[in-house]
């Protein structure tokens, strides 16, 4: 059975000894930094189905070993100002990086679109560089809404934010954020015009699109405001920690790392015609189990960890002021919402690799908060196999597709997507997990909101607020 | 719209006094008390669903103020010896009893079918006292495995005990621990001749079965054993706490507090002919939305609060040694196996209001652990309303049956339940929450075990084990 164990502790290791011994790396007293790592839909069941499957029934993630965990409610404003029970990523995001409670699919603006100042921003202001991860595009929601102010979470760059046809909707755009109208542009140009220190992750097709009424592409500007672009781990890795870094390493997303057998995803049960007339006759045939495997499409894709050592490199280089560094394993939801439960536990994989990199620096550089937490809980849930009722004297199987995934050791763990009938599933309600490091004992309470979570980090950094 | 808050509050408060001035409840420095508070299929999403409605999605719970919150794995195994990823009530409750992780349906007993012994008999054997508190029959799964050893949860009485028919499929009993071959009997045969010093609960047709060869009554017996038998809420009031205590409240399970509009339950959408011909084309209309209202058939049933007060008066009186409680929610559970969102809402209210008479108990008797946990998690996911997709040219709707509440702050919550075809949902596989005491501060990590939470309950009462 296919396992990734041995080949990941060893990267562990490595990427560990990088951050500990850089010989730029000398912790000073004075420095202080965040790590905030966001898990995409990244609730209990996902954390569960990814400690069954990487660390078996009975053993730990490295999530579960911190000192610290908590639960975080999300908040979401609807337009006419109740709550709304169920987030987006732009919004909770937002929420995270500045403390304020807004719509779905804001990036950085607030329920009055107002563009608010984003924790990155604040830290950059105060003397702190900042910098951002995401195996996601660097304009997706969540990267984006740490760096970047537009009303709707698609007007991801310049010809978009002017409007179009999204998913065979018309989408109206963000044209009072478009620079032709004044505004701060799409996210992709103020990523460009940003004082970011590190930006890596996917979304070159953004970055290749021309600012409006100009020949210069977006990425031609980010390098004009003195971004060095790289655009391969093998660049990623030489470059020079004197000059701000934007890596772009893929055309939209990266491409994740494990997938199901032959790319099955979860499926319907196979009801007999009989039952198709009468549900409480004839039989169901379950899906056919799968195994995890490589992601053949993964190629020398740089993983999360290894971005992340590179982005703490530059931000740690000749700074004694320290860093604001937001990580995303942004394809835990994506993954969920294509129904690859094997695609999601691959990228909470990434995530305990990045939490790795992170403690590690933290080793050595003691004012170092380490925070991992999600934006929003997310379909898939883990249920019996068999059946709590299998031995009912009728056809029964879970509505919606299920996916049935042989465990290393030995288990068959069934993962069911039921929120949706079209190609993508919904986000879920429940509150969050948070997991802190030995620096978050004192700040972290067991109960906390999104916005708190915001404050406790500005405070942590004395940032105006 | 309805709303229990300002009743709930004077409750809270009177049973708070009751058991912080009761006459007989001098606080001694050698006592030491555990309260468990278990919330059957409590997880997560059921928590957010009870504090987006009880206390506003802004709000916060009783449970979200204690300084104490971890996660635990819930751990079963399947009779080959591999792990499954979703249990029942019977074999986690077995696990948080005793320790042991065991199969599916088992109640006190191990893989081996070994008799096990209960923290709830320990402690007796140690000095202490011990008492059962459900909302459930007491001899469904989640008490009886703290007082009672049989190979099936369903062996809960001196009939069915030698099999019988369960559900419309042959069910073949528990003929080995049947008293004619020498066993301890049916579940309500093992509490009557249990040294419990009280259970309360449902059950009473149970109890009503006459024990096998005789005409003794299982209820009978219990008397004869010594326990005081009440039936109302008023003869439990007036129970003399010199006497062991047994209160039966209900035939089978207790009532729940809520429901409902009209008794509505999660419905399925309304879809088009054409949608019936083509998922892509057509319309779907979603269930109208609900109010959640007073369950008409509740009547006098003591609340889970009032039975948990009583019992802690009877645990308390003349003992200087202490005690252990078990106080089960156990409908959370049952409610979302019938897809009643308002229903499980208002057990979760139960226990918060059973929180708060076990947290008032602990203020005047330091050395008294109050743990609240779940045994496992369970279907209901909160899902987006409007849909995320709402704007899709496409219709959009969740598989598996919906309810969309009204909650008391104007919102319009929508709960998914698609584990299951039949009557019934699934479980589902989720660690689940756990909140403790101040008490619990130094005795909990941040991540444990079902077995890990029984362990620390027998080392803070010093059992052996």
């Amino acid at each position: 059975m296919f396992n990734y164990a041995p080949r990941l502790t060893t990267l562990f290791t490595t990427l560990a000894l990088c951050s500990a011994l850089g010989a730029n790396s000398a912790a000073s007293e004075e420095m202080r930094n965040i790590i905030l790592i966001i898990g995409d839909g990244f609730d209990d069941q996902h954390v569960t189905m990814a400690r069954n499957y990487l660390s078996g029934n009975s053993g730990t993630l490295l999530l579960d070993e911190q000192p610290v965990r908590a639960a975080v409610q999300v908040e979401t404003l609807s337009t006419d100002g109740t709550p709304l029970y169920a987030a987006d990523s732009a919004n909770t995001a937002t929420t995270l990086a500045t403390g304020v409670v807004t719509h779905i699919g804001r990036v950085g603006t607030g329920p009055d679109d107002a563009d608010l100042v984003t924790i990155a921003e604040s830290a950059v202001a105060a003397g702190y560089r900042a910098g951002i991860v995401s195996t996601s595009s660097v304009t997706d929601a969540t990267p984006g809404s740490f760096m970047a102010h537009v009303a709707n979470r698609s007007c991801e760059n310049p010809d978009i934010i002017l409007g179009g046809t999204i998913y065979g909707s018309k989408f109206p755009g963000c044209p009072q954020d478009a620079i032709d109208n004044g505004g701060p542009g799409s996210v992709a140009e103020q990523i460009a015009n940003s004082a970011m220190h590190v930006v890596l992750g996917g979304g070159m097709k953004h970055f290749a699109e021309k600012i409006s009424g100009s020949e210069q592409t977006v990425l031609a500007l980010a390098a004009a405001q003195g971004f060095a672009v790289v655009e391969s781990t093998q660049a990623l890795a030489e470059a020079d920690t004197d000059k701000r870094l934007l890596g772009l390493f893929a055309k939209s997303h990266l491409p994740v790392r494990m997938r199901g057998t032959d790319g099955r995803k979860a499926e319907s049960a196979n009801t007999s015609m009989l039952n198709a007339v009468n549900d409480m006759l004839g039989s169901v045939t379950q899906p056919e189990p799968m195994a995890c495997e490589p992601n053949p499409d993964y190629g020398d894709t740089p993983p999360l960890a290894v971005m992340t050592d590179a982005a703490i490199e530059h931000l740690d280089a000749n700074n004694a002021k320290g860093f604001f560094l937001l990580v995303e394993s942004a394809s835990i939801d994506k993954q969920s919402h294509a129904r690859n439960p094997c695609g999601s536990i691959g990228e909470v994989e990434q995530l305990e690799e990045t939490l790795a990199v992170a403690l590690a620096y933290a080793e050595t550089h003691p004012n170092t908060l380490v925070i991992v937490t999600a934006d929003h809980a997310q379909a898939a849930q883990i249920v019996p196999e068999p059946s709590l009722f299998h031995n009912a004297p009728i056809p029964v199987y879970s509505p919606g597709k299920v996916a049935r995934i042989h465990t290393p050791e030995g288990g068959l763990m069934r993962i069911n997507y039921a929120t949706n009938n079209i190609q993508s599933e919904e986000h879920t309600g429940a509150n969050v997990p948070l997991f802190a490091n030995q620096e978050g004992t004192e700040l972290i309470k067991p109960f906390m909101r999104q916005r708190e979570v915001f404050a406790l980090m500005a405070d942590y950094l004395a940032l105006n607020r």
